[in-house]
């Protein structure tokens, strides 16, 4: 039952209003598939990195289990860098650097021993790619997650639309939601979504927690109130990673398997904002992880 | 083991991207009361309008079983009339016209036969008259529920932090918890606010829901994914009065009383908005209002 991580796999540098860092790992692909790989245990990602990134990169992955046969290492090229600065709010942030290096020309290739996945998630990258890396899979997986970005509406809708048709679950934020359906209410941005081809959309909204929507259903998760979000960058594809590591382990995918794969990759991406970059979701346990999910339900449980 | 709501008994114009009204019956203590009246079964209110109010309208409420000897009628006086234009996204309106009137003086007499009331809702007024009204009640009730907003924050700081001193719980929003304790994190601004005197603070966020802080604990209640948000108005007041007409219904006063009282809050609230003013609320029934309760419950729950 093995669980392919599509996405970036990249050095990021960050400044928050509490510090900065120099280059380190970065990347939808690193972060979603270190949080699946503490719910999973046949993680596969499909990337491409520059000769840069380094064995104690690779090695990060590695010692999570998580199979790299599928990272291309390009010779004597770049990784894809991306440097950005969060505002005060953490809400908003400027790009202050953005070089595409080796994602360029970024081909899927997936190894002959990722074929018959039976899950994978189709990590934060362009359409285009996400669809080839689709087309090669000679068995369709039995669950198709794609995250995606406002980025792609604006420069690559029709491709993004294509790949939309072909999945099972798409993740984005609740401003995203809004762009893609044109309706401002987020129930009417999931009717229109929802026409478009995935059976389930899960629309992220920070601090506000998630919704799930499909199956003629609605659940409502909550965020974990924090005193602070010390760096927001890969909660959502930490989100998706703990998403999808659930449905692999647990291989049952009804409305109900769906709202607990929202907790647990809500649970991950509490503690991704916790520290900078992949720093804290590195270090965490199954028992982490568990205690986190407990506070959510009590968060949100009551009796009447 | 009565319950007295406090708060503008008035007259609304309002005027939504769904349409508009005339004058129609409005007011805190409006919302709130008949809001309470269906969980709690000595609801009494104590207000001013002018002689414009009429029989039919003052009918409103004794038709929910509500006392309403708290009502002084001014002769030859007009009533409080405020009317406002709600912005497309309905989180943002204009005031176009404010008229104080009868409530520009208000003295709030409290009638001998509500002395010894044991749940107060001092609904959203100037906290010069919450105070005042607090300081007639010959007995302390056993709980104080404060409602206030931002422009009492700008024009009368000092007073509103003398009732806080005294209150129980305080209900505001989330832009308003920022502003009364000067922090961007809702974890921090409840720390703050819970040190300027109540024990509970509820912080609504409206199509995001709410959260109730206390006792060291935090509840996060959803709010109902609503499809058309067809006018907001009342909708905070009606939560305020759900809520404590919960409370003093049970007549249990503690964290796990508290989160199911913000849970009829958000369910009655869930109904005002669905017409204008009044009108969705003053016709529920107790089947209605229990309905709409369990929905709450199962768009949160999850077994893990």
């Amino acid at each position: 039952m093995s669980l392919i991580i599509l996405g970036s796999v990249a050095f990021d540098a960050l400044e928050t209003p509490f510090g900065k860092t120099d280059k380190i790992v970065g990347g939808a692909a690193s972060y979603a598939a270190i949080a699946a790989s503490y719910l999973h245990k046949q993680v596969k990602i499909i990337g491409v990195v520059g000769e840069d990134f380094g064995e104690e990169n690779l090695a990060k992955f590695t010692s999570h289990n998580i199979d790299i046969d599928g990272i291309q290492i390009k010779e004597g090229e770049k990784s894809f860098f991306w440097s950005g600065r969060y505002h005060n709010d953490m809400n908003t942030r400027d790009t202050l650097v953005t070089e595409l290096n080796v994602l360029g020309d970024f081909d899927p290739i997936i190894p002959d021993s990722y074929q018959g996945a039976e899950y994978i998630l189709l990590g934060n990258l362009s359409p285009q790619v996400q669809l080839t890396a689709l087309n090669r899979l000679r068995k369709r997986p039995k669950l198709i997650v794609l995250d995606t970005m406002n980025f792609w509406m604006n420069i690559a809708l029709d491709d993004l639309k294509e790949v939309l048709k072909k999945v099972d679950v798409l993740t984005i934020n609740d401003e995203e939601a809004r762009q893609l359906s044109g309706q401002f209410s987020l129930v009417k941005a999931a009717g229109v979504i929802l026409n478009m081809g995935p059976k389930y959309l899960i629309i992220k909204k920070g601090e506000h927690g998630a919704l799930l929507f499909g199956e003629n259903k609605i659940f409502s998760a909550p965020a974990l109130p924090l005193a602070e979000v010390f760096d927001p960058t890969g909660a959502g594809d930490t989100f998706a990673g703990g998403f999808i590591g659930y449905l692999a382990s647990t291989d049952v995918l009804d409305f109900e398997s769906m709202k607990s794969g929202v907790i647990f990759g809500s649970a991950l991406a509490s503690f991704c904002v916790e520290k900078f970059g992949i720093e804290r979701i590195e270090k965490l346990t199954i028992h982490d992880i568990n205690e986190r999910v407990q506070l959510f339900s009590s968060l949100t449980s009551f009796n009447i």
